[in-house]
């Protein structure tokens, strides 16, 4: 396929601000292609060490391509986008980076891990001897500028999208994002090969990639919130062979979910040649968080599912 | 297969104390076929209107089978329990009680439905010519003796298991529990035809049926909560036309679980001829809660996933 237009990587921008001039306007219903620079800002890259990651400079992270200009949208409308195809780069990278992630009381050491894989995705990706990764492309931040004003942080996710990090905005998904500003102006980047729910050590395989999107309007849509609708299961590529599950229980869920993955960690560790650490970004990007629980009060359960095929 | 043990359903107990006698010894490796009462304790049944429902006593509610005296188990050992058939009774019931469920606040009024299902669950069961739902039965509660004293509710789970309400307690799956007292004083009951994860609305298709269990014994196992392995895919029986999601985005996963689920009733609503209660038991039965993403500081996504092949 063919798209309407492209938007180049060197159309991005750092935070999120209305006043940001858009790239394109195009009418709802056209196609873009995307081309998306990794969550470093380029920072690292397929032959990157440690000493790349600590040197890294936190005001050029998680640039997003855009924005793009929907002709018609309004405050109250909602912009559909159709994730159409994933062009991937073949190489991608997982840390653990000091003071971010679930665990990182737990694990204050930084790490680095990068992988090359194979662009037609499919094979899995191989972290070492210990692990591969079924891969499952999709843009981890997608959002529209807000109607405050000023410029903030890319971090966050907001009701308007942004670091949204669900794993299936991915290829015959529609994502639907609340508009706050005319034309809403959205952009995209932070484009990950593979993700778990939670990405639980903050950061997932992250790869730069070209996105083909389809974009369009609902009007009046009056969402509170994103959603999204997928076009098939959501796990077939990776539970094949089933999942083990740890559990955490207690009237928090945050704390929960730190005791679940924890316990997961330990499980790994004791029955695979993997580090701590190493264990950590494989459940990050293959694990999922789930609540199996939220009803039974006072305790709430907060699971762990872990693909038994990553470990073979 | 013929198990080595039965026990029947007069065999119960309401809460969990470490002073109860167990009706059955068993050496690890045995298989035990346990006939289970529905969560009501006998009160509602196929014929079971809104009037049963409003009369319930809630001090006979979620009787357990029980307990079973594992041989050799002792604290700080698992016991592993491996769900080898589920014989469904064919009924089951879903409710809105009120004061209970993670939208008690927006739906004040009782409701109930009751089920008829194909025991061979070989097709889905229908709420209404609105919703189909494709059974996967497990255990909601299964858990073992505390080594606190006393008499505890049954309501809440701990880290010994009890009230899970973990939907991939199901055929093929091995759950493991931490033993806090000799001989661990296994029960179980609240059977489920089907469940989402989160059980929102606080019931699932409750229903009573017949387990048949291999129990076994890990030594010096020394889990903080229990844990599972599945024997395939978790959600490949309800989700082969993909998802709804719905999002809610902040700094508190429990509201934003509210807020997804609040979503989600809304656009089933919109879409179908389902009343806001009938939705919200539906999405207690068949949809996930699960968290997309709980690192990008300082909100997180709490997403809740609903089948498309529920309506249809």
């Amino acid at each position: 396929m063919t798209c309407n237009h492209t938007i180049h990587k060197h159309h991005h921008h750092l935070g999120w601000d209305n006043t940001i001039e858009p790239v394109l306007s195009v009418a709802p219903g056209q196609t873009i292609a995307v081309e998306t620079i990794d969550a470093s800002g380029g920072q690292l890259h397929a032959n990157a060490t440690l000493e790349d990651l600590t040197a890294l400079d936190f005001d050029k992270v998680n640039p997003v391509t855009g924005p793009i200009h929907v002709d018609g949208a309004e405050p109250g409308d909602a912009v559909a986008i159709t994730f159409d195809a994933f062009h991937a780069s073949g190489w991608g990278w997982t840390a653990n980076i000091p003071g971010f992630g679930l665990l990182a009381d737990d694990f204050p050491d930084a790490a680095l891990h990068v992988w090359t894989y194979d662009t037609g995705l499919s094979k899995p990706a191989l972290f070492s001897p210990m692990g591969q990764v079924a891969l499952k492309p999709f843009v981890g931040t997608i959002g529209l500028a807000l109607a405050e004003k000023g410029l903030h942080s890319v971090v966050p996710p907001r009701r308007v999208g942004g670091n949204l990090d669900i794993r299936d905005n991915c290829r015959g998904s529609t994502l639907y994002l609340p508009v706050e500003v005319a034309g809403g102006l959205l952009s995209l980047g932070d484009t990950h090969a593979a993700q778990g729910d939670g990405e639980i050590c903050g950061t997932a395989i992250e790869s730069p990639m070209t996105v083909e999107i389809t974009v369009d309007l609902v009007k009046n849509a009056n969402f509170a919130f994103p959603r999204l609708e997928t076009g098939g299961p959501v796990t077939n590529h990776i539970d094949g062979h089933g999942y083990r599950v740890t559990t955490g229980i207690g009237p928090d869920l945050m704390q929960s979910a730190r005791d679940a993955v924890r316990q997961m960690i330990d499980w790994i560790c004791a029955t695979a040649k993997v580090s701590p650490v190493d264990a950590y970004m494989l459940c990050s990007v293959s694990g999922d968080l789930r609540i199996s629980e939220i009803v039974d009060m006072p305790n709430w359960v907060v699971s762990f599912y872990f693909p038994k095929s990553v470990l073979g």
